[in-house]
């Protein structure tokens, strides 16, 4: 799709997930080098400690506390989420474990998970989540101790699980002795309603957290952050010594200097604008274009909506007659989900004013 | 020793293996981010190929043509020298394959190859670097395919490898079918004598080649680059997908534009310059406070030379009593060698003026 897309740049694209270039600061990250340079002097060019650069673990720890977890002591700075995921992994996981998926789920971690030789078993989950009840059957049935989830603004249907149900996942993490892997890059992203802590808050010694500064700052950062039992993260770390060694310190002192930054919150701000008003533009496009019997979520934040057809339609069919048309999605089926009748729309990267247009065509190809 | 080192800012320290921080280049970093973002918009922000990004691929073209490596279908930029290593040893090694590594050797690969399982066998070398003839049985012997060398300015002892060996050493390799890892992340800090070809040039269908901008630009900016026979470049690039999705498109940019730059040539030339001095003027404190029966290597670039004691010394057993007297060093011990009367001296991060005294604690110490 990707290799196709890049051919025809006149198409309409809700496929890609990344973040709106036109919104990546340039010039803030050019004058926060500077600052970081002023401020550390060289060492922000040298050589630094594996598990991260002070004034930037520093910084996490804040993050962390303002979702709800306090884990200074189990903090590192990983190479990008993935980076972080592939950490934890190399840590947690023989060949032929069983790593439990909610269903739909983040298809790239599937992959990372196969390729550390685990087999992954999906979950059923509703518009809420992973289904607590089924958790807690496939923990004990596939003997398995491993969960990927994507509580918040979940890729790919932008769907967040509530407080309640997310204190029922943890009652069954910690019962089973259980460790959830929370993968959640998205959570600053929020265009309406009220944060939600964590879920890894509600079971801090049974959780991985994941986030990254790729939506926020820029993905060419590279900046994980994670908390994890310190115990865990005493493996991870001398397993990053010789994965990367450590992530840049460059980077991630310019990653201090903007989280500790007025300049960032306004960027952020700016940012949350932008995408809440594409996402509005999106559902209100959908509501007026989109023939009877679709369906969609109504996500609160991040950079994924969620169609369902009516009976019988068939997303991977209309897909290349929708890209003649010109325009692009990825079906429903690649993200592990046995329905066939959905698509994922992204709209954060896509420009304001193709939104409407894209939507037509869309509509038009059903 | 590190750890040591932290709480004795007075020690001279011959022990640490990072660049001199006075000479990293912190101002010429800024601006050449601005170049870059100047260049290429805020694409250097954004997500970007996982084999890397374009311009810098060009450059590192050029950078491997100098040094004999003509494979521009088999390159791609790693997260620093250490990431390349991870990415290749993850598609090349199953648990209990057998890497062959010289001797001495630099003791972090090792730990390496062993994290991933594999069982590492020294084989004997001497002033040249690997015994072709010891390498020749050895790979029969254990059924090996892969040989990990340090060929050019070699940690720890800052021998290079003459074109002759490395004309028969090649020969040994295409002759069993074996595969070198060719770690070369030394070889633009020449301070006399004629550039050698790599080895890998000598061997192009069987070696891997690494190399780093880490001594010549910046450690912090993790930009490690490789050449390889393209079908096993296929295979780490799907595994670097889950690794860390790409290196930073930002450090990766800036790097392009340093390549690309005068002011590059311009700062190798002021380091080369700097470390040269500093081992002229370790050589001569040597010559000059060393007791008789002491010898040491005669590097001609690099960031290391390697003193060998008389017989019985121990240098292990005097570690202690020169850390008390205020100087330090790396026994040669932990570089997987027999030998216990050898140390490892790294000169390049020293400031100059602490180099004569530092021998003279040395000296005193032995």
């Amino acid at each position: 799709m990707f290799a196709r897309l890049a051919n025809r740049p006149d198409v309409v694209s809700f496929a890609t997930g990344a973040p709106d270039p036109a919104l990546l600061p340039g010039e803030l990250v050019t004058s926060l080098a500077g600052d970081a340079l002023a401020r550390y002097g060289n060492s922000v060019l040298q050589y630094g400690m594996t598990r991260g650069f002070g004034p930037l673990l520093e910084q996490a720890h804040e993050l962390l506390l303002r979702r709800g977890i306090d884990r200074p002591d189990g903090t590192h700075i990983a190479t990008g989420g993935s980076g972080a995921l592939h950490n934890i992994c190399l840590a947690l996981l023989e060949p032929g474990d069983v790593v439990l998926v909610e269903t739909p789920t983040f298809a790239p971690a599937v992959k990372v998970f196969r390729s550390h030789g685990a087999r992954v078993v999906t979950v059923a989950s509703d518009d809420h989540g992973i289904l607590p009840e089924s958790l807690d059957i496939a923990l004990v049935r596939h003997d398995a101790t491993v969960v990927y989830l994507l509580p918040t603004f979940h890729n790919p249907t932008g769907r967040t699980m509530p407080v309640a149900r997310r204190q029922q996942v943890a009652d069954v993490l910690a019962r089973r002795g259980a460790l959830v892997v929370e993968d959640d890059v998205y959570t600053d992203l929020r265009y309406r309603g009220e944060p939600v802590p964590a879920l890894s808050s509600y079971a801090p010694d049974n959780s991985v957290y994941i986030t990254s500064l790729s939506k926020t700052l820029a993905p060419a950062m590279r900046i994980g952050i994670t908390a994890m039992p310190p115990e865990l993260l005493a493996r991870v770390l001398v397993l990053k010594q010789g994965i990367d060694m450590q992530t840049s310190t460059f980077t991630q002192a310019i990653a201090a200097e903007f989280l500790a930054s007025a300049a960032s919150r306004a960027h952020l701000a700016r940012t949350v604008a932008s995408y809440g008003a594409k996402l509005d533009t999106l559902v209100a496009a959908l509501e007026s274009a989109m023939p009877s019997g679709f369906t969609w979520t109504k996500p609160e934040g991040g950079m994924f909506l969620w169609v369902t057809g009516p009976p019988g339609f068939d997303a991977d069919a209309v897909l290349d007659r929708a890209f003649d048309a010109g325009v692009a999605y990825l079906p429903g089926s690649i993200f592990h989900t046995d329905a066939s009748d959905a698509m994922r729309l992204s709209f954060a990267g896509v420009p304001q004013e193709n939104i409407e247009r894209g939507v037509k065509l869309l509509a038009e190809a059903m």
